[in-house]
């Protein structure tokens, strides 16, 4: 059974030619992930100019939901997932300082879902574009035991 | 035998103090490499402003395969290789979008040499500049089979 | 026994919801750690504009220390690491192209500590900004023999 924040979302179709989601021995990679949902962009833009703080947490939200999906191609439940890193892209002005708090709205996600097995290291850093004018994007690593 | 696409390349020297390929245990990973051609750093500067979007895709193809010669210091033919991830990075302008229609050139180039052990997840993210005003850099993880 | 070089150095303390390190199998991974020490962010702003380049290269080995740090809450002597892959993000200014002149003195700090166990795969990527105003971010990825 998906997890039930999980629950009757769509997996995020590849935007290009990758795949979402890739296993090698014991570990997963997803793709990079942003905050597209039902086919569409939501809140493009620069963190900073055109997005505000909270849109931008709640894009990691979606980023990191996306992501989560792409792994539940290789274990349904989620239950053999064990989280080792979390990188969070952020399309931000120069002088933006607050990567840690959009970060953490993706790291609340993780703790519903994952408990235990979502606390990770973590990386958040400020870019100047994402693809498809993307304000978040969100790659995980894990470990399937 | 090295692949047909690699034959006759000359496997990338650092450009600092690391290593171009790294193994630990089943998991190798390529430095970030860059379009550097015979000593030469090609297309270099910002996609968007001095860097067209075909020349960004070449570039990109010239940078996946550096990657691919650094792997084969650790599995001379490639056989052994089943890819994780990509990460591809371009220096782009402010408002860019287009990263990943420069990412799938690479990811044409990982199809013809690995075939499916070459499909992977990919990241793909605009930054400010790169290492010797490269415009794209590009690192791959995989596991050795 | 703490290698010399981060003896009495305390283990940075998370800015946010993530651990330092995170272990899943073999696999260890360090958070993103900046050039913060005895709670404070050595060396704020963006290179070429408020930071010199010999100021970012303190401030790289100041963090790379961290993520060393880091990984001693995994294994304290460090003895049995051995690592895999260096990112360094350096926050600077369009048109900066000496990222590797930066990361190389982190390079040199894993040499010390780590000596042939330290020698790893790298990349070196310039971004727009980074958590709290720092100018370098470094993640390590290694593995425990």
């Amino acid at each position: 059974m998906t997890p039930s924040e999980l629950e009757g979302l769509p997996i995020p179709a590849p935007q290009g030619h990758y795949q979402p989601v890739r296993r090698c021995g014991g570990i997963v990679a997803t793709a990079g992930m942003t905050p597209r949902s039902q086919g569409e962009m939501r809140f493009p833009g620069v963190v900073g100019a055109d997005v505000t703080l909270d849109d931008a947490r709640e894009a990691a939200r979606i980023a990191v939901r996306n992501a989560l999906l792409a792994l539940t191609l290789e274990d349904e439940t989620l239950e053999r997932v064990r989280l080792l890193r979390m990188t969070v892209y952020v399309a931000a002005v120069a002088g933006f300082r607050d990567h840690s708090h959009i970060a953490d709205a993706a790291s609340e996600v993780l703790d519903r879902v994952l408990a235990d097995r979502g606390a990770c290291a973590r990386s958040a850093v400020g870019v100047a574009s994402l693809p498809s004018g993307a304000c978040v994007e969100i790659e995980l690593t894990a470990s399937l035991e």
